[in-house]
């Protein structure tokens, strides 16, 4: 089923319903030929978008990195206010019905410049198998550290671009030996994020659980749900604290959790072909930190 | 003017050309959401495209890298002579009458997978204007040296693909300083590449001059143009090298040119706003040895 796109323009400011039916990018859109632009997923529960604000925030972010202009607020929620309700019947869940909202802004065509989109579809089946059975991951050298980039600009350190490539070679590469997400190290050997998502890890010290993520703004995208989780998590009581985290502190752990928007919560149940510390109880707890954000 | 375009894919195996003026690309397209994909950009004169081999063979190891399937070569050579026949006037130079051929192979969609194009179009006037009057450059850091991703190839090292944002944003940076083109400095300083172009040295040693280029295999893609330069420069009897390179190597020259396929071969007229040797004479000469390939 063709997802329901909606378009933002200089002529349709709020926003037009396109038949996605048909093809609808030009071959000279900068999106397409250059992966020239930026975006967003997030994850709609019964047409409501969580974390919308976060979203919106890291967009422009990533927008005024790329030098694009990007669309104000108020038309992204306009827009995707329209695109939920033209969307098809999503997939439901415990949750609610899902569908998954991205938000895109290439630099589009020389002539035409750039237009911003929403696009809803429905939720894989395979995103939702992940929340409930957990995910196998591998960890895999990053190469250089990303800290070496981020002192400059035009490397883009921080910027979800549509450049995705490598993010989609590394998800090939650990399906290849098996497993379903990739969890970066840098040449020390530290964890720095999956390649889709943010990693969480849970320490138990004198019976209480705290929760672990490497330390932000060192070439790590800061991820919003694992924002979200840690925000639950401290409004409950919770201690959380930040890395360095290195394979051993994983293997030994009391669970590892992959956060991303849309998949939400996926607990590792194997690293390295290894079996992890996993814990059903814990993993609905920590959802329920998610569930009203 | 909207380029002529030919697709590849399963249903014509030899391609079919399409009306460019409408879009092309369907919205799921991993092309277009993931920057999943590969191209060449390869110069035609008078309807012949140079150094095709050379771009096949790297659009092949390229398609390699990215596990996508590519057409053979015979394809990619039936599309290519579909498209510069119905393609538009071109431009005039005194080369002839020259059109640029971009190949494409972008993942496709869920549904029907990958597909090749060939996209021809003029050459812009700034790329002719960049080969009479040169370009200035700026040394620019590359962050990390990307000869630490050689050896894990799911970074994709060497495959030139549509995720090329940082590209763009490199030279939108250089743009901003009033230069045409980035010379990457590895964090040693030493010399890289150009953000889309091979950088090429001539040092005059007791009258004599001897081409130089930066070590190969380092993280730097391999440049067809540099590669046939020196191909030409050898059979004229000159004495060619390689690398490392430094700053003070390009500054203290007798001339430094970019190279690549539609530009040929630009020289610097300025790094980092200081003029560099300049000789029409030399660049003629040089021009020479490509003229040929």
């Amino acid at each position: 089923m063709a997802p329901t796109v909606v378009r933002i323009d200089h002529n349709s400011p709020t926003g037009t319903l396109l038949d996605a039916s048909a093809p609808l990018i030009r071959i000279d859109d900068e999106g397409y030929t250059r992966g020239d632009g930026v975006f967003e997923t997030m994850l709609a529960v019964d047409s409501q978008v969580r974390k919308f604000d976060l979203h919106l925030t890291r967009l422009a972010n990533s927008a005024r990195l790329l030098k694009i202009s990007d669309p104000d607020d108020a038309a992204w929620r306009q827009a995707t206010a329209l695109a939920l309700e033209s969307a098809g019947p999503g997939t439901r869940t415990g949750l609610g019905v899902e569908h998954t909202v991205k938000l895109l802004i290439s630099r589009g065509t020389p002539d035409e410049g750039p237009y911003g989109l929403v696009i809803v579809s429905g939720v894989p089946d395979s995103t939702i198998e992940q929340r409930e059975n957990g995910v196998r991951a591998m960890l895999l050298p990053r190469g250089h550290d990303p800290a070496e980039d981020t002192s400059y600009p035009w490397l883009l350190a921080g910027a979800k671009t549509l450049s995705y490539a490598v993010n989609m070679a590394v998800l090939r590469h650990v399906k290849s030996l098996g497993a379903q997400e990739a969890i970066f190290t840098a040449s020390d050997r530290r964890i720095l994020e999956g390649a889709t998502s943010s990693v969480v890890v849970a320490r138990r010290d004198q019976g209480r659980l705290t929760l672990f993520t490497p330390e932000p703004n060192h070439g790590i995208l800061p991820g919003t749900t694992q924002g979200a989780l840690f925000e639950g998590a401290r409004d409950s009581g919770w201690d959380v604290g930040f890395g360095p985290l290195y394979p051993k502190d994983l293997m030994e752990s009391d669970g590892v959790w992959l956060t991303s928007s849309v998949r939400l919560l996926a607990p590792v149940t194997h690293l390295n072909n290894q079996a992890l510390a996993t814990s059903p109880d814990v993993t609905e707890t920590l959802m329920g930190f998610l569930r009203s954000r």
